[in-house]
């Protein structure tokens, strides 16, 4: 079987965070690593066939030949959807094939093969913006349609496709795809339907493993915590190479500290994720937070955020995770709420913050932003942006103070 | 000898203490069970009435029976007062009577009995806004009267009348308080002041107890420190079934760790009361300070403050108890001076307290009052009050990052 | 050889630090005991001629006599310059000499004697605004002339001059300072070029010791340093008499902890210097900075600081000591750059510094000061200035507690 990976995904639901969602790294190594490593753990005399984009398709052959995969890497040139990533890859398809998303969280530890399709649907409890499985009436495993984001309380199914298709014969799914035409992004699930029309075994069955896809930057702490996880050590904790624990310092376990991080004195750190080169500084608390590369903090708490990397924190600055109101956190822009209790700030790329600074539950700022001293920041901030506090916000008077004096101070010492 | 307890005070200046003042909880348990549970065990034959209010009424009944004391509870129907409390149990006063309040603590090891009426006066070194007792001149234990709130320099001595007052015959003291009518508050001095006019055989003697009121709400935190010292454990330190203390958190006696609390890791407790269900969160310092139950903390400084109970501090947020300009502290609203050098913030019930803000020495806070994040708060703050940093006390600007940006940042990773 | 210190500058540089420059402790003992001890050490027999002021005559007079140094104080009465210092002392004056300043740190193990006159120069990388040393072309140790301040690029060589001057005739120093005049405080250095002129044998030779003067406050940092470093303890720690450190602090060296300081619990204390009395308080960082005597912290983060003494600061207040852009810092009234990347709060005696205020790298605060709670500092305060966080910035609303009332709270409790 040929295992088609899409790596070319755009990410435009993870601003602020620019890294390739299948490159955002977890304990150390891309989120694709993992993937991959897994599906050969489970399918290992399978071939791969990864849809790259120009920018990462290197780092993705890389990863690949790492692992001893039997792979081809294509890249796919714009990020128009994903029949057109299939469409990328078409010299190299010939048989059956599995498509899956590279950054999606998957348990295939057995793919099912049944019918000329064979589609995955998770069971949600309440509504998910994806695609649902409409089943042909009185046949539970046959596929109707699939009705893609119908809006709350009109869904056909309680069932959601994943992306985990099953195709008996993958250049068949290239013929429809090429004929298929459309002016939007739909080209595969028109296909899909088209195939459907002329008659083919469109099956699906229910997924009940672990699903967890990466559309938005909150997502990055679900995967995150599935992997601490795994983490197999008596404590749950895993400490890199050169990295450094200080007295006083406690970490709670599943924790993961990258190489050469430094947990400073008195800093404590929970259930979190610290690629390498991070340092808490003193008396830190990082709690349910995952921390990219070359952090520095200094007194901070940090709760349920999400850090792309290189951020720096002055002493005494707080990533605010709870809103004081007990409301779950929304996402002002779009309101989409995060159904999350806790979420912390979401930082790109060099954000710096000042002393005594404080960011509101789910925030999100650019790269490169500067978040001055004593700002408290309850609106997104976009790239290349400083906040600061008005110096108009403070008066200046004479003062005499009460009791101290110069000489009176010298005159104690004696 | 007939008890008969006051506990229908209304705790007009308690604010914004909102808990019966003979109910608020020490060690876990209200006022007036350690009160009554210490006249048990001096004067155990003692009869009790007490004169309750409609609210507490049932709670108190609960208390006297967990203590197997003997006992009638009455309610008086309104706070009208001193004497209409004693009116209302007038059916059931038959013999001597000591007249004492429900909440205040008072050593009654040994009741004197003299006299016709025996009253305690409290020798002060500075004016006290309470009853004075004036003495027959050339007549060292004998009352020619009783002035109320003379003003400091007016004082007709330096003894103050405690409540703590016995009555040979209390039938008499209810036909008195019969007799006598007033259109203000002040009955049961009128009272007294007859039964002198009618050559009642009138003394008192000096008390040189322990004598703690609970007038103003900082008046809690010396009832605390009676309590606290009282703790028997070797470190004086009395930690509740249920309460966890993590790695690196310091008690230091005497201290009360009511059921179910948790001190957070590098947290300090000194010398305060939690009630049941706090939790200090990481690194927070508790010092001198009435924490009621299920108040939760993070990285905080609480220091000389009474809070009454469900308060929730952001990270980062401080409850400063010292005047920079070393002056004790007022209470603006009324000018009082609390005599204190050091106090923190006094807050009701279910206050919620945003990261990095901070209260000044002596404020005081209603109920289900919200500051926000970063505010500075100087001032009272009525009930169901919201506080918060104006969003005009920002700009935000364009900003070059001097150095970091994503790619260079993803090279030094390299 | 007589060796005359002069003790009399003026230190007009040095705002906000107040203490004469020569009398900053550190180690618990003023600068110009370490530097007379070190003399005595090597030059054990030479006879000293200190010119004090008349304010520091006696405190100078009494280090010298508990050294046991040969030795005579003379008062300059105005500080009129080098000149004047030494005609000051003219009468004291009969043989060789060398003219040291008391507060420069030098190492003066070896004193070199040639020629009529022998001036040490220190060999910089970059401009210095000293004087510098321009030699006889050809000749390599002649002096030319000292070019006073020739601003950067018109350096007539890279030596800078030290005030480390041999002259093997004291009493002609003597003559020639009062021969020449002039209007600016320039004698000293234009009879040095009268001399020449006049054929005197007027050498250098090339020094390479350690050197470091004391004109702006934040070379105090540097001092400190030198005297950490010369701590011989096995930690290079050292704890005087009655200093206490509590549970969880930590020391790192080199460090020195004055008299009756208290190290209060979770705090930590690198390379630094604490004068008597100072208490850290609980979980503060207390990191490379020069903190004089009786300063109080709580919960603070001090980076690179230079604190006079007799400072206060509330919980959770920040001296930041790096800029987010990472340029150094300068001070803006000369637009003096430090040439140091970290450098925090420069505060005279007495300030006060409020709750959760911050301020920010390289500003300077005069003696009684008050930094109110909250405030972001950005700019210098002149003494006896107070900042506040207007009260117009916050804003007060009606609020509606979500979920918490008085009720809902004493029914959970039940």
């Amino acid at each position: 079987m040929q295992i088609i990976i899409l790596a070319g995904g755009e990410g435009k639901r993870m601003w602020p965070i620019q890294t390739d969602k299948c490159l955002i790294p977890f304990l150390g190594k891309p989120l694709i690593y993992h993937n991959l490593l897994k599906i050969r753990e489970n399918l290992g005399t399978a071939e791969f066939i990864i849809v790259a984009t120009p920018q990462n398709k290197n780092q993705v052959s890389e990863i690949a030949q790492v692992l001893g995969l039997k792979f081809s890497v294509v890249a796919q040139q714009q990020p128009k959807g994903m029949a057109d990533a299939l469409l990328s890859a078409k010299d190299l398809i010939n048989g059956e094939v599995l498509v899956v998303n590279a950054e999606d969280i998957l348990d295939l530890t057995k793919v099912e093969t049944n019918g000329d399709v064979l589609l995955r649907g998770l069971k949600v409890n309440k509504y998910f913006p994806g695609g649902y499985i409409e089943n042909v009436k009185g046949q539970n495993s046959k596929v109707k349609s699939i009705v893609e984001k119908p809006g709350e309380g009109n869904e056909p199914s309680d069932l959601v496709k994943l992306v985990a298709d099953y195709f008996k014969d993958g250049k068949k799914l290239i013929e429809y795809l090429e004929k298929v035409s459309s002016e939007n992004d739909d080209v595969y699930e028109m296909a899909l339907g088209q195939m459907i029309k002329d008659g083919l075994d469109i099956r699906f069955s229910k997924y009940d493993g672990v699903w967890l896809p990466l559309k938005y930057p909150w997502h990055i702490l679900d995967i995150m915590k599935y992997f601490l996880d795994k983490i197999e050590t008596e404590d749950k904790v895993l400490i890199e190479e050169g990295a450094k624990v200080f007295e006083g310092a406690v970490i709670k376990g599943p924790c993961y500290i990258g190489k050469n991080c430094i947990v400073g004195n008195n800093s404590i750190v929970r259930e979190s994720n610290l690629e390498e080169g991070c340092v808490t500084g003193f008396s830190s608390d990082i709690t349910r937070s995952y921390i990219g590369a070359n952090c520095w903090f200094h007194t901070n708490y940090i709760g349920d955020s999400v850090i792309e990397g290189d951020l720096g924190m002055g002493s005494g600055a707080v990533l605010a995770n709870l809103r004081l109101d007990n409301k779950t956190i929304t996402i002002k822009e779009h309101g989409i709420d995060t159904g999350r209790s806790k979420l912390g700030l979401i930082a790109g790329i060099g954000v710096r913050i000042g002393v005594n600074a404080s960011t509101m539950p789910g925030v999100r700022v650019g790269s490169n932003c500067l978040i001055g001293p004593g700002v408290v920041l309850k609106q997104d901030l976009k790239e290349n942006k400083k906040i600061t506090l008005k110096q108009e916000s403070f008066e200046i008077e004479d003062y005499q103070a009460s009791q101290t004096s110069y000489d009176q101070f010298r005159d104690n010492l004696k």
